[in-house]
């Protein structure tokens, strides 16, 4: 598991993570005002898309904008995505600005549905600094916790954590787990593919699910660490431009 | 809760389910052939959709046949109805028939998801002990397990079940159990609305929900005990002719 | 026929119409403001959506939300029920109110348009009255006349009103009429299928139309001699929150 | 009222039929095959779409094609169209062909659906003239009777032909009739436009719109009794081939 | 080549343009208001759609909305025809007014995109004449050049201006030219049909098309010296109501 | 300007350009059969989709997914992507097989069209030589040409090759060269960008552009006498399978 931060230079925050083989670029971009049925509240707004490149898949999968329609499970992937970050964050502190979370697969190999959700609590931490540089937020710190997912799976009766696609697709329970760094639970979806399963194998895919959180929590804290890309090529320019103004562009 | 059978004419099975004051129409559709990607196998197949009449919810919701498109939600929740109806049948047994599921929403008022999927599966029934009769099923017991669901939410931090709308919407966490009359789990879905939830918060919802489904089991199979209302219609029809033959139409 | 008052609790308006085995529900959702094409104007608006459920067929038809468009017939008595019912009413008396019309049919045995427009004026009356016990109409008896229609055929060269199903598909001549109580006209739709008719056919269908909107107009009238059902709830609901206060919710 | 054949040179039969100031474009092409439903049928099929050129109307009106969805109007009308030309053709004589109608409005000024239909008929004669003369009919006359349409209104009180847009827009009722040339009726439809209307207005309504038609049909088969544009434009083309052949194309 | 003016009434400039058995209907309507993103700029805009009806081709080609959506020749043409216009106006001049160019081909026959650009720019002009005769224009001399257009093709390796569409769909090289009436270019499309083409072939097309666009240009030129046809028919109106006033209408 | 080979591991070509800060995706997928227009032709098909990723911009812009339609930019260019890869590819050495050009930009500075065509070709290449090997072309060397693309346009008066987006945006003629790389033309498209332009700097932008494409053509060569990448995977996946066998998967 990678996290790169900065992999796009126009959205507040651009990550790309990388799960074994699966590759999610996941974007924050800010935008002035929020949606209609919002304004006036004082309260801003974090919406998600999620969507896969058509040559992200195994076999070629056709373009839902050519089609003129977005699917259902693309439709439920967006609506998840969007909802775990709503939980982490303070829409009061953000005044009325919209957060709109890209999340495009660029391969696809297993759980992105959950790399997704993982890099763009990254992207969302780089989107919201980048608000408060500006001046924007009411409260410096409108994030009150991480958000982290993996899926787990059971094959051949022994729980799994992150298969890649080989293995999911022969699993017989598939469970999402969205969590904090302190292991309350934001979201469980859990399903039996076309059967059922007992409640300790659900225990079980728990326990194995927030382990792996605990990691990637560990691995988000790391990669924040390091300076804001979009605000250091900012100052970098501004610099630039102070310096000489004669050469530029 | 209620559940009556035969509410509608044509459709091999319908039900209607009555659930407080949430009330869908669950109808299960036999039509010849699958889909086209499934044909040439051999198999059947369960399919379902949900859908919500303008007039049921508490302020009129704009048609989407009108607006030309599905929305997240219904997507949403039709996908999980006929994953959940997937869960307990053959579909080996049907041969290369479908059996459509349609769902709509008479009245809402809390928990119609749920409401669906308990429905739904005494329509199925029903469509599969109608096509039995008319000797289109390889295998006379193809359904192996009985689906039924609840949500169960938290409400000023208690565990309650079956939330009408007007605490539905007042809900920390709000989970949709769907699972068999021996308590094996097909479906979990917990969501923190906008807050998170510990994990024995999770245990506590579950137990209520197990006890739920265990209760709805006992009266779908109560309601199943009465005769079949369209094969009971169509013997009397077939009666009626073969007695007088005159009068007829 | 029966027509029943008070089907669902949400709309202002909610009438199960049952004609022979066709079930129409016919719900009137009063919202305020109106179409935008409209705004300023001062002068209310009625509107129509005409629908039928999948299941309500004799063969499942598919979802027009699916599909992601609404078919010519649709929308064609979609069109008919709004004109219909704008003609007994007075739009400057509603202010810039919209009531919103949604006429889905529950199942299907021929006469389905004029089943949803005998209905439809029923909620329309309920609608007006909540209206008015709410303080929002500028003249307390909008409506000038009663709406009701029937359908007539020519099956085998007889004249025969509100044909079944199994009949209305071998009529030659399908005529629609929509009147008043005192068997002044609103809409006449009279068609050979794939066949003409003589004027004298005409004349004597919209004999036997008149005939049976006269019937229909008096059963209008006994149903709304009863109680409003949603204004009778509202009332016992404020009644016992003033009495009591603590049992609530 | 002027009918002019041959306006365009790819479809079998091409019309422009003006009347006052409204001028239709009806268009009918053959093609082979018929829709899926009728397949294996040995019947043909005739179809019809109406649609307004943007600039057609007083106000420019905006294209449906952008908007991504044919109206309810024009669905309606297209309806109609096809309706009343099937109405006098023999489709079993046809063989699996399919004559597809396009009626477009070049300029609107009133009564331009009954105008269309008025055209159509002599296009669609042309385009079976077209097939015969291609050997691809079984029955050399499989059209039975003529098709004529004129819409008749109330204006002040009195009952008046072919409106033009300006009054029929203050009309108080509004009846568009399609019969044939002996007056047997195939369409009849009359609305009250916000209004209702006597039964003996209906009457008045339908003796002028009779005579009307007696008139447009006698002009049709003044029109017919021209040699057929596209098959005159064929066999010039052949004859110029088989006389030189040197120059062509 | 003919351009008719004034081929509708209700447009502020309509063009019927010929070109071979080329016919393309160019209307340019004024509507006040400008698109959402240029309200408040001071600026004016014109926009272009471009359609073929069904019956304009060689075989019927089916309805684009009916088919829910444009497609991408449509579209391009539509922008190609829009841009052009927009080299030779100055925007400043309209105010905030629309004007809308709508080109629908009646029928086709090779090069109708040129046919069509070449007839916007004479129905754009008279758009602008009744614009400023309405005293809505601020400068009364808005249009800066001509603007015309050829398609050139080379066939059998010879370069040959405006091919009719039999050798059209053989060309081996195919360039449309936009230009002015001094020969200044405006857009410059050159396509191998599924082939290459050396420069000295471009250079010999944009030699044949600039000498076929100064023709062009010529017509235009002449048929502009005609009076206006819309204008000319408000004063004829505006006389007759001065002089009688008791027959109108 | 850079290109590498074996971005994603699904497509038989994947290819990611960078121009710049234009970085664009291009994938090659191949798939069995062609587009039902073309069955039973013996040809094979190239077809090309390019779209942006909604944070590939300055500003973020919406999915046209969630739209429900393509704009005409996208169907502009994909249409052009495809155009100029079949100039270059004997179909019919493809047998009934499609290769799709997926372009996806992942960030826009300008540019983006040509680089995706420049780009393009070298996933095509990568797919025809993976056909190869896997025995399905007719004709081993089905490729008779290279392709590639760039824009040039003019700013304050002069020729400038590939411009970044803020001075595209300024630049007055804006013209895209798809070329050989001998200098033959494929595709010319000069566009006066609200202003006209002189033929002679149509001939200093060509000079410009052929320049330029002569330096890609080169850089495409380098690139391309690697080894194939995907061919490369498959081949030590094979290896290690038959090393070992105990460990897989």
């Amino acid at each position: 598991m990678t996290i790169t931060r900065g992999f796009q230079k126009h959205p507040a925050g651009s990550v790309l993570v990388e799960f074994g083989d699966t590759k999610v670029l996941c974007a924050a971009s800010v935008t002035e005002g929020v949606p209609r049925w919002r304004k006036g509240s004082g309260l801003g707004w974090v919406t998600a898309e999620y969507a896969m490149l058509p040559s992200s898949t195994d076999t070629r999968s056709s373009r839902e904008s050519v089609k003129g329609r977005v699917g259902g499970r693309t439709h439920e992937i967006s609506r998840l995505v969007g909802r775990s970050l709503r939980a982490c964050i303070d829409l009061r502190a953000l005044g009325e600005n919209t957060i709109a979370i890209d999340c495009d697969v660029l391969q696809a190999d297993g759980g992105t549905r959950t790399a997704a959700i993982t890099g763009a609590y990254v992207a969302l931490c780089d989107a919201v600094t980048w608000l408060g540089e500006h001046g924007k937020l009411s409260d410096p710190k409108p994030i009150s916790c991480q958000v982290a997912a993996v899926s787990v799976g059971v094959v051949d009766g022994r729980v799994r954590l992150d298969l890649p696609y080989s293995e999911d697709s022969r699993a017989e329970v598939d469970t999402n787990v969205v969590a904090t760094e302190t292991g309350t639970l934001i979201e469980v979806q859990g399903t039996g593919e076309g059967a059922t399963f007992a409640r300790k194998t659900l225990d079980a895919m728990l326990d194995s699910a927030l382990a792996g959180i605990e990691q990637l929590a560990r691995l988000q804290v790391e990669v924040l660490a390091e300076p804001h890309p979009k605000l250091a090529a900012e100052r970098a320019a501004s610099a630039e431009q102070a310096a000489g103004g004669d050469g530029a562009e």
